[in-house]
């Protein structure tokens, strides 16, 4: 999706930056298809441990995800480096990708990793929507909410997005370092409050100062900063539809931002899958059920297995061996949660199968264990790192 | 629905019984509608306690439900009485509808209600499907499992059905009275051991002395019952998907037996009222998602309120006053949970408007109150008992 995204290169230098786990895979696709000079292009992205490419003029940086490490805040602190004392003949390409945000975690000046972490996890506990998450670490950041698109000025500073995040907003994906944000101090000191959130008293403090604002819609400095969206996890699951439609099986795209506990989500996939094989509704056999977005496990037992082996063994406890119906769920980064694999695959007689090999299905989902149950099958998807990200992939296929 | 399914009076006598949350209003709807000569009908029906009708020549009985009481086990008595003694040319009528296992509750000689219910409890919490839990309660019962029809041989058997449960088994609804049985004994205490289900001694033996087996496919008794269904959740979700039509609004039935915990199936719901809105997908607005089925509810809270405002209130949080979008949960009986009312109805507005009275969605959703924030809005949907049950109902309208 990068080439036909490129922007012309400029008068002057190309400076190339950018993170997440897609950051070194773009940064090479740039490399390769760039139409201008290549002594001058130059940049650095930051990318996941086990995510960089080789490239010959971007700099590879690999650094820790999701809990931010040095790696990360020093490949930050250079990329800001990088864009100092621009002039507007030069351009300023950034490639984002899903996971930048831990990626590309430079505590503002007074605040350490730590205090960030500590307000994150108390974040993340309390209820907050991604928004008021967001508007939180942006005014913790020197290089999120803006910052990194304001330091470019005055050159131009076109973002490339592969998001991963339900409805695709710019500001949103890796904490929008070169989109404008309209929150303010004000507005994450009143999360933090709404919240009952007792944050480090570095981070009181760096919120009361309210120093160094995050640049605003109309912010002069962002005048030249436009953002582009190369893909998201519609597009994934159109792709996937028109693969369907091609082998003559009608896709129903139920949503690319579907939320909730991974082994509920499985229940209600089941009941639509039943109604296409009982009914014929929403459409008839042969169909496939695409979603996309992320689900989330609550863990009970001591098993393995990302969200999307939960959902899947989950999916197979309630189709409990329904005839004609297969699936399959993947993190379309490669990699389900922290495990080797990017999902499985499920059939109407893996239950059976693998009672044949002295594993219950039902058991296995209390102990949250669905790679033990998956990979005693041969049935893991194992893929690697991907090399892109449109958070995971749902394909339930009703024969 | 009754009317259209009535069989030719017979040259006899004809017997109306029947249980469950309609069996009183479709007793009236035999009456009413009665070919032959009333004098030659009689009977008795077992309702819930509230769901009475005035009837002219058949008893309505009320009796407690879940919970069985010993109203519901001395009118089960009084049913297998009247079907004693009958001959070739007499008609049994059995008017069956959800709900009628808990009030056709006739312990096998030898248990009690307590020793009855011991057992319910320990299925429920186990993780036993709704086929194993009839299986048992089946071999628990002096009625259930095709035994009343077995009572009433050489007498024909017509059973009018009304389906709450997924699939609409003839053998699953209300356990099925007059439906032969496939399973034994045997399965019963080979379900209670993979369960490891300690029964009351009385159970014990009772399974274990393997006297006066169920009814099987097959047995004579039972050649001349049949069962027709003349009302599921299908139809009403089809009658629904009609009336949109009409009004020019995309139904999409997404399944009539919709499971999972109630909250979460409303996250998922509301990611595919999203994905309409933003993409036009499964179909494009005005579109009404239909769906029947039951939902559960994890109690964690203390508040009021049934599992359809439970999914309700989850899903305004989920929808955030999303524009357009606006939904009706209902439980088709008038009866959700153990409140006064069928259920309620959601706007874009709700949130918003319940803010301004002091109460937050989400505070009252970690408080099980759906009860308290409707009711506080007005939105209840109060219709007091139906006289029907084809289990819940959802719509949700997305403009």
């Amino acid at each position: 999706m990068v080439p036909s995204h490129l922007p012309k290169p400029p008068k002057g230098r190309t400076i190339v930056i950018g993170a997440g786990k897609a950051a070194a895979s773009m940064a090479r696709a740039v490399e390769r298809h760039w139409a201008g000079p290549p002594e001058r292009l130059e940049g650095l992205v930051v990318t996941r441990y086990g995510h960089a490419v080789p490239c010959q003029r971007i700099e590879v940086v690999e650094a820790a995800h999701p809990v931010p490490d040095a790696a990360g805040r020093d490949g930050a602190r250079r990329m800001l480096d990088l864009v100092q004392g621009l002039t507007a003949d030069d351009l300023v390409l950034c490639l984002i990708s899903g996971g930048g945000s831990a990626l590309l975690s430079l505590p503002a000046p007074g605040l350490s990793l730590e205090d960030k972490q500590a307000v994150n996890r108390a974040l993340l506990s309390c209820g907050a929507d991604i928004g008021q998450m967001n508007c939180v670490r942006k005014h913790l950041s020197a290089i999120k909410g803006g910052r990194l698109a304001a330091a470019a000025a005055p050159a131009r500073v076109v973002s490339l997005l592969i998001s991963d995040v339900p409805g695709n907003d710019p500001a949103t994906i890796a904490s929008g370092p070169t989109v404008a944000d309209p929150t303010s101090f004000a507005d994450a000191r009143e999360i933090l409050a709404r919240y009952g959130i007792d944050p480090p008293p570095a981070v009181s403090k760096h919120l009361e100062a309210a120093q160094d604002e995050t640049p605003k819609p109309g912010d002069p400095r962002l005048s030249k900063a436009e953002a582009t969206l190369i893909s998201s996890p519609q597009e994934a699951l159109e792709a996937a539809a028109a693969a369907a439609r091609a082998a003559g099986v009608t896709p129903v795209i139920l949503g690319d931002a579907i939320e909730g506990e991974a082994r509920e989500v499985a229940k209600v996939m089941a009941g639509i899958a039943h109604q296409i094989s009982r009914h014929g509704q929403p459409a008839a056999a042969p169909c496939v059920l695409l979603s996309g977005g992320e689900t989330t496990v609550t863990l009970r037992g001591k098993g393995r297995g990302g969200r999307n082996l939960e959902f899947l063994l989950a999916l197979g406890v309630a189709l409990n061996g329904a005839p004609g119906i297969l699936a399959l769920a993947c993190d379309t980064d490669g990699i389900d949660g922290t495990e080797d694999n990017a999902g499985a695959v499920l059939g109407p007689e893996s239950l059976t199968r693998a009672r044949a090999l002295g594993r219950d299905a039902k058991t296995m989902l209390a102990d949250n264990d669905g790679y033990g149950f998956f990979a005693a099958l041969g049935d893991l998807v194992v893929t690697g790192p991907t090399l892109t990200n449109v958070n995971d992939f749902r394909a339930i296929l009703v024969l």
